[in-house]
């Protein structure tokens, strides 16, 4: 049905084909015809920044987002101090990486908040640690012309990776902020069940925080890694409809991102996984892109 | 440390001895000092109405809820129509076993929504279904003087069980209804995470909505079946001294059910699994009752 169509706002999160190094990441995502790529700090830092940019630019492809940092919901000390550090370099690495992709690259670089400190449960203390964490980091960030974009991700996420478990909580942090140094990641994983996700997601849009939309489908049973439980787009059971208008009617245009973390996709040779993540997305979400394309 | 206190406030939801038969049940929550006791439909079933009633007067108990029905997600027709049906049976049970139990039972009938039918990515539309389907029970739980409890889920539960996803969805849909016809259930597993939550636990005090508050743990790594991920109170991260006060203060004064399905737990003997979890609630809940408890 999707005849080999290649959306031209795909963009590849490296996430998708994890256990390809970054050569062949970007070989791959050219070869089948996708024009933009998400990278990954340690498939990036594996072969040295200077060098991951060359690459980058030698493929064409544009650069969409920088995965991942943030993890700052420590008290204060060594640790924190050590993660506000690393969140610098990272950075610096999405600012790099965003001026050797193509044109229509963005520098982006995507936060996880992190969990409850081992011990804690003190949820509404750790929050208010990514908010100072932000705080710190806001000021570099714009100096290097790069967007953090908060990621709410799914609540069962909540006690042990990401104390930001909605849209509207990730805003109310941003809030705080410029918007063209802090948004939003949008991903519809993390955020499809929220009985109030469009008005949040119109929101965003108003507040001008959609700084990446994302997606990648949800179907149960959950597999036992929960963090594995993400599907080609078509696969299961999230409304791209609604949520793909929602994010184009506030007029964001740039590219989508699909990010699976899937074993048996991971499993997959690359160049089949992204092909087959084309066309899930063409499927999928290509449809509901009409007003931003050109009639 | 907590010496063998049983809270006079703990009722012990009988999925937490799920293997226990109703007989079992009884006994072992009597013998260990618990003063109340949540009934499952199927062990009620399994002895049959009237003589589950007798039993429960005769074990000198309060009954505190009635789980769980519900499950009325799916579209117009017979499906839908044995749903119904079904609810209304799960109606007149409450009623027959909260006026067989101890005096300062309630008739509470807890309702999950149900997930997405078979196909279906239309969740918005499912959760209309749920309230159009409380419209139609509503005057039946009335004249039965029965509370429908709407039990909000975790968000990793929506697509496949419950559609109804954080608090202030369920107090939206029960807002329709008289509060002592139509309330929530405020569990602490399910909602612990929602940045939100302790304003919804005031709007539920102010508004009259709070049927029944049930606690137990959240903790990782999830297992395999997430269904199975409860925990004792205190073994887990959940912050019980700001949820437990945020209920309180709205004056909520009735007993506090411990509602666990853990394949461990369910695996020790019952007896010294009630025990336990006298133990956890006494340790984790009871130092955060003072305000309602005599000084």
């Amino acid at each position: 049905m999707t005849g080999g169509f290649v959306d031209p706002r795909l963009s590849i999160n490296q996430a998708t084909i994890k256990y390809a190094d970054l050569a062949t990441a970007l070989r791959v995502t050219a070869e089948a015809g996708v024009q933009a790529i998400g990278l990954w700090r340690e498939p990036v830092q594996e072969v040295g920044l200077a060098t991951a940019a060359k690459m980058l630019t030698d493929s064409g492809l544009r650069f969409t987002t920088h995965c991942r940092s943030g993890f700052f919901t420590m008290p204060e000390g060594p640790a924190r101090r050590a993660s506000i550090d690393d969140n610098k370099v990272a950075i610096d690495e999405a600012a790099t990486l965003a001026a050797a992709g193509a044109e229509g690259s963005t520098a982006i670089l995507v936060l996880v908040a992190g969990g409850l400190p081992e011990g804690d449960r003190d949820v509404v203390g750790a929050r208010s640690r990514v908010r100072d964490a932000i705080g710190e980091l806001a000021p570099y960030a714009k100096s290097a012309g790069v967007t953090l974009a908060i990621e709410p991700l799914h609540p069962m996420y909540a006690s042990d990776r990401c104390v930001v478990s909605t849209l509207g909580q990730a805003l109310d942090i941003a809030a705080d902020f410029e918007p063209e140094v802090v948004g939003a990641t949008v991903d519809t994983f993390h955020i499809w069940w929220d009985p109030d996700v469009l008005n949040q997601i119109a929101r965003a849009g108003r507040e001008g925080r959609i700084a990446t939309y994302q997606v990648c489908d949800w179907k149960t049973p959950l597999p036992a890694d929960v963090l594995l439980s993400r599907h080609y787009p078509g696969d299961g059971v999230i409304d791209f409809a609604s949520l793909t208008r929602a994010v184009i009617e506030t007029g964001y245009d740039r590219d989508i991102e699909v990010e699976i973390f899937n074993e048996e996709i991971w499993a997959t040779d690359p160049l089949t996984a992204v092909q087959r993540t084309a066309a899930g997305f063409a499927g999928a979400v290509s449809p509901h892109l009409g007003s931003a394309l050109p009639r």
